[in-house]
């Protein structure tokens, strides 16, 4: 079993909430518990505290699982063809058979509001209120507990097979930053440098350490009206072409089978002023002093202040309107470690979060460094190390 | 008002369900009926009977609902910076606020199960029995009905403004036809393909007739295995690379601001084999046959069965197990029309459909030709109509 410990762990979670099983349909949770990534989330686990896990998948995706699936009983159901039975009262019936004579009392599943799609993201399947009904229907007698919390906590500290699939992803974006840092030069378009950043990771990163399925989100605001003026959380690419002097800034997700990077970089076409070297290196020293703060125990708080105190004593408080950074890993944003003024939550040995600060005024530009760093026994690694160079 | 016919359409719709209101969460449905596409679901559009709807936003996404809002109240709320309030209280207030004084006695709301995500297709925000509980608070004394029906059904016929959007993501997607078309060699793997197809749209489609945010999300399978065994409704691609006389075959989607397209074609790298022409020959005249069938008050199994009779008659009808196409446009797959085996629904001027039979079986590779097709008053016409050469 090569994530066995996350196994136990979610057992021994589930015996101290009396849980008898999890139902899980999101396409984050199937791969936590089975191994396996649906390619839609017309996959069911059901995970019981004690046997072994059923996992019911569409008939299609039948090689795929097989070769990714720990130890579980599966059962295929046929799907996409003429045919094939109605999908929800399908997955009811065989539900109702997997229920029959097993006693369960309680059954936690997820009322999870984000979602990391699957790879094949032009379609999302999600469970809604319909689907609880359609629980209720199978399980008749037990009772439906929502469990997303208990998911939330238990997903906050990575296992280490889990830490080695992140560290795959997040080497897997380095061919994006490095794609970005080679093509950014005047004349070039926030939507040319996203759309090069995606193809890059696409075909170099499939494969890479046997990763079979990759895909890139990147985002790449262009001078100082698309990347300061008005910060978001997400810039949005458009055609407008970088001036000599401006900063392009990509913010790149990245997932590969399933396990979710979050990078950011910056870089100035042509040679940068001295006020935009200046910010580039407040940005680079406070998110470097954020990540030395990281160690067991130290507070969410703590970690935001020593980037945050960075940024204030150069003069750039104001300019600094978002958090530190959040956690990462089974998605592209987890709710845990949140590093953030007033955060009380202790970092603890295994959690992965994104360190990113950033420094956002007009005419300057926009500028934010991000990497994903792995809370270790004594300190932090950086998962997927890139260099930092504004030009 | 662009869409006028929209709104109208809708409010005699919920007048007939009796409905004072519709509160609104996927992004396809706020677009639907507001004229915003929202970057992340944490939009919340309230669209009443009588009066003006009222569009809740993230304060980041202001200048983007400026640009496209139609006559709509906005009442933006801080998300993403510090000090910003917790989402889901800020909505409820709203709402509750909103709600006051209204005697709305019956809401609808929507519980789809499948979603079109956004443009950042990266996360997506979906509204769980969570979001309908907040409903219930800020709603107090209002009935709260499941609209998912009612919005189906209106969401089946498209108006001109929407076929204007449909006709345009088509025509872009004829930019990814065109790179694949051009790139199909000896060599070149699925992944490349995929990748440079998906690269080509946003580069180029982007502001193509003022389009803002294009993605395509593309797959191609190669050779007869990735193609033809175990055909599968999505393929996966891979870095296998085409040898002489193989397949490649693109399943593409293709989203611009929130209308999507779907299509599909194949192509051999090298002369085809005699087979390879004659089964492409045949699924050709099979789609050709079944756009011809297309008009006002032809059944789904009529068209079906124009494409179907077309394979069967060449000898292929096992090699065509799924159904010949589904309606399309507000989602990458829409429930309606459904051409396929037994569908009795007719069909309405204004629907939209895709028609894409296929053969597969090894070693010939697996055809699919797809395009996307609006039913006119006397016909139908192909939307971003695109040459089908196998070589």
């Amino acid at each position: 079993m090569p994530n066995g410990e996350r196994l136990d762990r979610m057992r021994q979670a589930m015996e101290a909430e009396r849980l008898d099983a999890l139902i899980l349909r999101w396409p984050e949770n199937v791969l936590l518990l089975s191994g396996f990534w649906p390619m839609i989330g017309a996959t069911v686990l059901v995970f019981p505290r004690e046997g072994t896990p059923v996992c019911i998948i569409p008939h299609c995706y039948e090689s795929e699982a097989r070769l990714s699936l720990w130890d579980a009983k599966t059962v295929f159901y046929r799907f996409g063809v003429l045919n094939a039975p109605n999908p929800a009262s399908c997955v009811r019936d065989i539900l109702s058979d997997l229920a029959r004579g097993r006693g369960w009392r309680r059954i936690g599943y997820e009322a999870f509001e984000a979602v990391a799609p699957s790879w094949n993201s032009a379609e999302v399947l999600v469970p809604t209120a319909r689907t609880l009904e359609l629980y209720r229907a199978a399980f008749d007698g037990s009772e439906l507990i929502d469990a997303s919390l208990l998911l939330h906590t238990q997903r906050r500290r990575k296992t280490s097979y889990e830490i080695g699939k992140i560290r795959t992803v997040s080497e897997i974006s380095c061919l994006g930053l490095e794609a970005f840092e080679r093509s950014v030069e005047v004349g070039i378009s926030g939507v040319e440098l996203a759309a090069l950043v995606e193809r890059e990771i696409m075909t170099r990163g499939t494969r890479y350490q046997g990763a079979a399925r990759v895909r890139a989100y990147a985002q790449v605001a262009v001078g100082p009206d698309e990347s300061a003026v008005g910060y978001r959380p997400n810039e949005i690419s458009t055609p407008h072409r970088l001036e000599r002097g401006e900063v392009a800034l990509l913010e790149l997700g990245v997932v590969a089978d399933g396990y979710w990077a979050d990078r950011t970089r910056v870089r100035i076409a042509g040679a940068p002023s001295e006020e935009q070297l200046r910010v580039f290196d407040t940005v680079r020293t406070a998110q470097e002093a954020a990540i030395a703060s990281i160690r067991p125990g130290a507070t969410g708080a703590d970690v935001d202040e020593a980037a945050r105190s960075v940024i204030r004593n150069a003069g750039y408080a104001d300019a600094f309107p978002h958090i530190t950074g959040h956690g990462v890993g089974f998605a592209y944003h987890e709710a845990a470690p949140l590093l953030a003024p007033g955060s009380t939550g202790g970092l603890e040995e295994g959690m992965v979060t994104s360190v990113e600060p950033g420094v956002y005024f007009t005419p300057c530009g926009g500028f934010r460094i991000e990497d994903d760093v792995l809370v270790t026994e004594n300190g932090s690694e950086v998962l997927g190390p890139f260099r930092k160079e504004v030009a």
